[in-house]
């Protein structure tokens, strides 16, 4: 069994050096190398060219025992991916019948004509691993050397068929070369700040050894992540559940909202478990708090509607904003937020109504009201509460963090 | 003068080693390689460790001649890419008064006591030209060493601030290495698709030499990039400019919508050129559309409001879209998305109306009615168009899409 002392990932590409696309696929494969227990102290990039691309293998080889290559595995002259790396692991090429069979059918099911260059992806070095693409034509592969103790493995660059294989594929492969797995979950908690949930966690953070406990600040709202080091990952979600528990049962337990959720996803539970309905009212988000609810395949259970009301006259005429509180408070004004609330659940026949007010700037702000002043509100049957915030950042931050905030207000509202 | 034959971007980080941040860092900087006309072949990253670093940056150095590092500049014990940097030039570090008088008017002004480990931050390696930090604590700088033809620069790792130091001192500081550079415009086409856009200017792009004609397919539109090779940014503007007006004189003129522009922007401009509103219905979009129009700063002048009726009590209720259609065609037909098209006009006192009604998925899906039907629709005065769209993708795609159509064909219909 080849032992993993370090991995490295090389992807190889043009099209990163002319910075056209940018290297997602290096963060995903990163992160699976973390979670493996498996060191990593280089990446690299290199174009399609073949002699660099030589020289980077061979000095990666030289540092590490695993690479990870991504890219150059298409069906165009300049895909070199596999031809270089079969070289320097003393490789031949051949037809991989099985991955023409599959590619042939990824044709004839999209009524596509296979052209005769696609037949090169088929190609894999000789005594390789072949990892299968669900998602296109060009098939991933390890090749193992034991004498020398070094795997090359090579995945394909577009992300949607790299991502899968890397899931499906590669994780269970490199499982077998792990003494321990990293194994997390993150406890999302929103309605208490971070400095407060450390306060109540310190004695319990500092102490703990497997899992780990560490606070990450996310916008908006505090996550824990819960780490353990184990050998599998059923023992990881034992060890980790039992530290979820301990949490639950201190002080920060009411104000978790869900494990390893986001905060349009677990409103969306929280609603449907109490059989209950939301509806918005945007100004400053324009539409962005409705659009994250309906990034929820299946929001329609919860939600039928909203209203974006980025001028006044219709904040009077469909949300019910009376025109005294317009002219005494201002748009930008809890009065307000709290009408518009008011209003949209009337006017959709929701339990809850949330609603969204402020300068995004970055024009628009004023000495008394300058750009990041949000207010947000949120109504039920049992009242309106209204919150102001003073965010700071891009026009595209201040809406992002006021939709955050707008979530988190309607979660901690109909979990009262 | 050093003589720049190619550079490398080095990014120093742990956090990029373990997956928890995406290099965003390396794609912009290679960007302005690329507009500046500075080869890369590589591209690395490495973690915050001295000994590897130093390694790298050696490494580095006897390839290229200029080396851009990202990161590890901040004030703590382990940020070390200044300190490392400098020993490879054989340079000492010095405070620099001017950064440190900066940094302690930075903490000031956001009433912030500075910490003593701040300091550090100000000292530069001596000789370095230091490139200002407007948007935090940590400068930039270069360092020129002409005997052996190299420069280092030095570039904080948070992209708010990266970006303005890039485009503010960088950028200007390398043309004066650059022979040439490249200069980009992108036309930006809708109603035209890519293949009918390439037959109507295949002999103007297959003999174009400087500028060069390249077309590329964005998401719902097309995209021409204009580039010249030249000395200045003006001989630039002027060559592509007049490459941009022979263009404009084919049939494909009509299709432009805009220069270096996005669809949400360009709707914004044509709308106020006319002095006209729009409002959007939204379904299966839920506010997305919306929130494409509010992303751009201004948008009030041109959008009062919109609806997400994602409900069919909704679409009927507030956009009157009749019963006996919803019963007769359903809600993702045609005639739906024309009724709510027209519905939220009329509510919204708009001049123009677009909706969008389909199936998102990845669940609602049927044989007749599959995941990626969409229907869209523009009402205005002289009445109302609709388009029946077949898209495929993740419910975010699928999402993206209709909003780019629907924007796109609210632009086509204004502009009519």
């Amino acid at each position: 069994m080849i032992k993993i002392n370090s991995a490295e990932i090389l992807c190889v590409g043009t099209e990163i050096l002319i910075g056209d696309i940018i290297n997602t696929n290096a963060a995903y494969i990163s992160k699976k190398f973390a979670e493996l227990g498996i060191n990593q102290y280089y990446q690299g990039v290199v174009g399609d060219n073949p002699a660099r691309l030589e020289r980077k293998i061979n000095e990666a080889l030289e540092r590490c025992d695993l690479l990870v290559m991504t890219g150059g595995l298409g069906p165009t002259y300049d895909d070199l991916t596999k031809e270089v790396a079969a070289k320097c692991m003393n490789r031949g090429l051949t037809l991989h019948e099985p991955s023409l069979a599959k590619m042939k059918s990824f044709f004839a099911g999209r009524n596509i004509k296979m052209s005769e260059n696609n037949v090169k992806q088929a190609y894999m070095p000789d005594g390789a691993i072949v990892f299968e693409n669900n998602h296109g034509t060009a098939p991933g592969c390890a090749i193992e050397d034991s004498e020398h103790g070094k795997i090359i493995i090579m995945l394909p660059g577009p992300p949607n068929e790299l991502v899968p294989m890397v899931d499906n594929s590669v994780v269970p492969y490199l499982t077998q070369f792990s003494e321990c797995i990293f194994y997390s979950k993150n406890i999302n908690i929103v309605g208490m700040g971070e400095s407060t949930v450390e306060s109540y966690l310190s004695d319990m953070m500092r102490n703990a050894e497997n899992p780990t406990i560490a606070p990450y600040c996310k916008e908006g709202e505090v996550r824990l992540r819960v780490t353990a080091k184990v050998k599998t990952r059923e023992e990881g979600e034992i060890l980790c559940n039992a530290t979820i528990e301990k949490i639950r049962a201190t002080e920060v337990g009411a104000y978790i909202y869900g494990i390893d959720t986001d905060l349009e996803t677990a409103l969306i539970n929280i609603l449907r478990m109490y059989d209950k309905k939301i509806a918005a009212a945007e100004s400053c988000t324009g539409g962005l708090i409705s659009k994250r609810i309906t990034d929820v395949s299946g929001a329609s259970d919860v939600f039928d509607g909203s209203v974006v009301s980025y001028a006044n006259d219709v904040k009077n005429k469909l949300l019910n904003v009376k025109p005294e509180t317009l002219a005494q408070f201002g748009a930008v004004s809890e009065q307000t937020a709290a009408e518009m609330a008011e209003g949209v659940r009337k006017l959709m026949n929701a339990d809850y109504g949330v609603s969204a007010t402020g300068i995004a700037g970055p024009g628009g702000g004023t000495p008394e009201k300058p750009v990041g002043l949000v207010y947000i509100a949120c109504a039920s049957e049992n009242g309106t509460v209204m919150r102001k915030l003073n965010l700071r950042g891009s026009r595209e931050h201040i809406r992002h963090l006021t939709a955050n905030y707008a979530l988190s207000l309607a979660i901690e509202r109909i979990r009262k």
